[in-house]
């Protein structure tokens, strides 16, 4: 069956399209928040029946948190399951927002029109791109080109806390041929994207403790070690001269990119120094050798979150502090195995204490990197799909960030994920004046239409 | 004149001696709390009384702050200035005091009977030693054995902003041949002590700006330069594997001690073990190859009073931080020039930051170590009148901090400061139940009385 009516038709409902989103949008669904909880349950109910109106057999689906919205239709071809979330971050400062952040409008800027609100981009304007493709699909058509489970999670933007229990406990209903994952954006203005690697994180605190209390430098200095010169020189050596991670076994599983992959990165032309010009630098600073891509999306790292010990307010105090504390983080790559990881530091820096300082390690989390499976004919249908409609080569592109539900469908349902998503980078997800280009809201349904119709083919 | 009828004198008026200072006590005089500065105006006007009934000159002197207690008493030998402050530190936290701070007591204890308030060691306890040494032997003489001049400031816990502008304004009046300063302790329970020589102060901070606000780790990691990891550098290279401060010229103007001085301090018997133990630490960590009153007294050092960057508050975040910052300071002997020293600090720190990073410094004051010349005779003179006192060998002692007043003798007034005082460890001083033994008290007011006697011998 051909996707120009569906596509003809998304084009004719685009107003009643952004009606739809604007109803959505105006429940202030802030999951973090326990004053908006009804907000949360009004937003699931409100997809539930947009859902059911549609035909699909969807319900509300309680956990200990915030509901989940599930939705089944039937369909003749592969079975993909999609994933959004219809929770939104908090507004505040709220006096930075031209508008009440729950009034959502249509404006006309500069670059074009764009949807203004909080949850917008992130996520409800990306995940009714999906929802309005099937709409097109089923009021055109009668039916839908494959068969969709719609998974949506009301608790992304606070931390996902029943996510894992409810898949494990639903593994069967959930799982699909592929998972369809819209929460991420453009490669960049024109050039659409498919994410296929994701980085994984592992977080460390560390703490040196020297004196068993605050001393005074004048009475102890020089007698007495101090944490934060201890502190100090661990955290210096954690990179070598060519800003190489030094802790042992680190580049266990950290694979080299591919020809193929390394010719499609070199490709998109990713200006390094717009990129790092935005943030006042000018020199990348992963290790010698490998292209700014890499450093970002494909090279682990380690980076100082935080670093605090003694005396930090205005003025000076002459205190020789008892304890020295950094947070750190390494993104991860390939198969590089995060609890090997964290033993292997933990062993590598207690090394590097002397017999007079204690340390302490507080784990923060751990995920592993995740990378797709790029043979599954979803990537190819759906980079072909993006591709005729945003009339430019879309890219498989990678992440230097963590999506942790992409990990987490791999592991429990043995899925790999498609992540598609059609932000922009000036979106000011989690900040005030949240926008959605109309582009992408239009362009998204449009191209979701198309990658059903790939699919189902 | 002998000095045997003056010190009987001082042991029949002690109860009177107590009196007078508990009267002194009971004045809070709070110099940093603008509530209390009719009570320091009370404290003054007492002392300027009680000097007046001894047959001083004496008067109140108006300061933009609080004010300077002069008193003048003609006499024949050298000329000698007593330095003391009657400020006191504020007393909070007050449910941690077991009486009223202000209601002073003599107290029974397992160690002796103290004086218990604030105040008491801190410094009224310790100036009254010498007034009522004076008393006693104008009481018994009818004058004293030299010329004395009492200075005494109202200042000296909130910053003694006023000293140095009234001390170059009065030059001449408060010049003498010496100082005589009351505000240090014994070297430990049994032995006296005159400190002649303390470290100086040099402080910086450093802040390293990598980008130009703070960043995902996610969406920059790897790429980015981060400033704590400058920082740490730069901290972790400011000592070599010997301990020594790396800083180049650092250790101009830093002498070895005369064997002399080793001799005596080796004499001492410092217990560096139980020093060291009672703040749970047991390794020296100054220099290979100093002993640690080395490190403690005539050694300089390299402390990072505080450091601070990114996220340091509970659980994690991935933020690369655009600031890094460091509090240093450096305790400085012999005659280590602070301002040669800031400058070579900020050259070698500022040729550590990559080009992609800023360094901005802020200093924070700086003064050079005060090392008395101890041929003045009043060394000598005051360690047989300490030691015939103590039936213990007095010390000549070196102090890890920085006792401004000393400095700015010698700079504005060209005087030598005898630092002697009768402070114990456990004085708890700038802390709740602030005490002063009363053998100290006591026998402190004798030491003065001997020191007088030879003085003007």
């Amino acid at each position: 069956m051909s996707v120009a009516p569906v596509l003809a038709r998304i084009d004719q409902d685009l107003d009643a399209a952004l009606d739809r989103l604007f109803d959505l949008l105006r429940i202030p669904s802030i999951s973090t928040d326990p004053a908006y909880k009804e907000d949360c349950a009004k937003a699931a109910d409100w997809l539930v029946a947009d859902l059911a109106s549609m035909g699909f057999e969807a319900s509300k689906r309680p956990t200990p948190g915030h509901s989940m919205v599930v939705a089944h239709y039937e369909g003749p071809g592969p079975h993909v399951l999609f994933y959004g979330h219809y929770d939104v971050q908090p507004v505040d400062p709220l006096e930075l927002w031209d508008r009440d952040p729950f009034d959502p409008e249509l404006q006309d800027t500069p670059k074009g029109k764009v949807i203004r609100g909080r949850g917008t981009a992130d996520d409800k304007g990306q995940l009714m791109t999906f929802v309005e493709a099937c709409r097109a699909w089923i009021a055109e058509t009668g039916s839908l080109p494959c068969k969709v489970t719609i998974f949506l999670e009301g608790e992304e933007e606070s931390g996902s806390p029943s996510l894992v229990p409810y898949m494990k406990e639903n593994a069967e209903e959930l799982t699909a041929d592929v998972a369809l994952i819209c929460d991420t954006g453009l490669y960049d203005d024109k050039v659409p994207a498919i994410t296929t690697q994701l980085r994984g994180l592992l977080g460390e605190e560390i703490t040196v403790t020297g004196p068993s209390k605050d001393l005074h430098s004048g009475m102890f200095g020089g007698l007495a070690m101090n944490p934060a010169r201890v502190l100090a020189k661990i955290v210096a050596s954690l990179h070598d001269e060519n800003g190489r991670v030094t802790v042992p076994g680190f580049y266990d599983g950290v694979p080299e990119l591919s020809p193929e992959l390394k010719a499609q990165w070199d490709g998109l032309g990713f200006d390094a120094d717009k990129f790092l010009g935005e943030v006042g630098l000018s020199i990348p600073a992963g290790e010698k050798g490998r292209t700014p891509l890499e450093m970002l999306w494909s090279q682990p790292t380690c980076e100082v979150n935080g670093i605090w010990g003694g005396y930090t307010g205005a003025g000076f105090k002459t205190v020789l502090p008892s304890k020295a504390h950094a947070k750190i983080s390494f993104r991860l790559v390939g198969t590089q195995d995060p609890h090997k990881l964290r033993e292997s530091f933990r062993d590598y820096v207690s090394a590097m204490v002397p017999a007079d300082c204690k340390i302490e390690f507080k784990g923060h989390g751990n995920s592993p990197a995740s990378m797709m499976e790029i043979s599954h004919p979803v990537f190819e249908k759906g980079r072909q799909a993006l591709t005729e409609e945003w009339g430019t080569e879309a890219a498989f592109v990678g992440a230097g960030g963590s999506i942790p539900i992409a990990g987490y469908f791999k592991t429990y349902l043995g899925m790999d994920s498609a992540l598609i998503g059609f932000g922009r980078d000036d979106d000011q997800i989690h900040s005030p004046n949240e926008k959605y280009d109309l582009e992408c809201f239009h362009k998204g349904t449009r191209s979701w239409a198309r990658i059903l119709g790939e699919m189902g083919s």
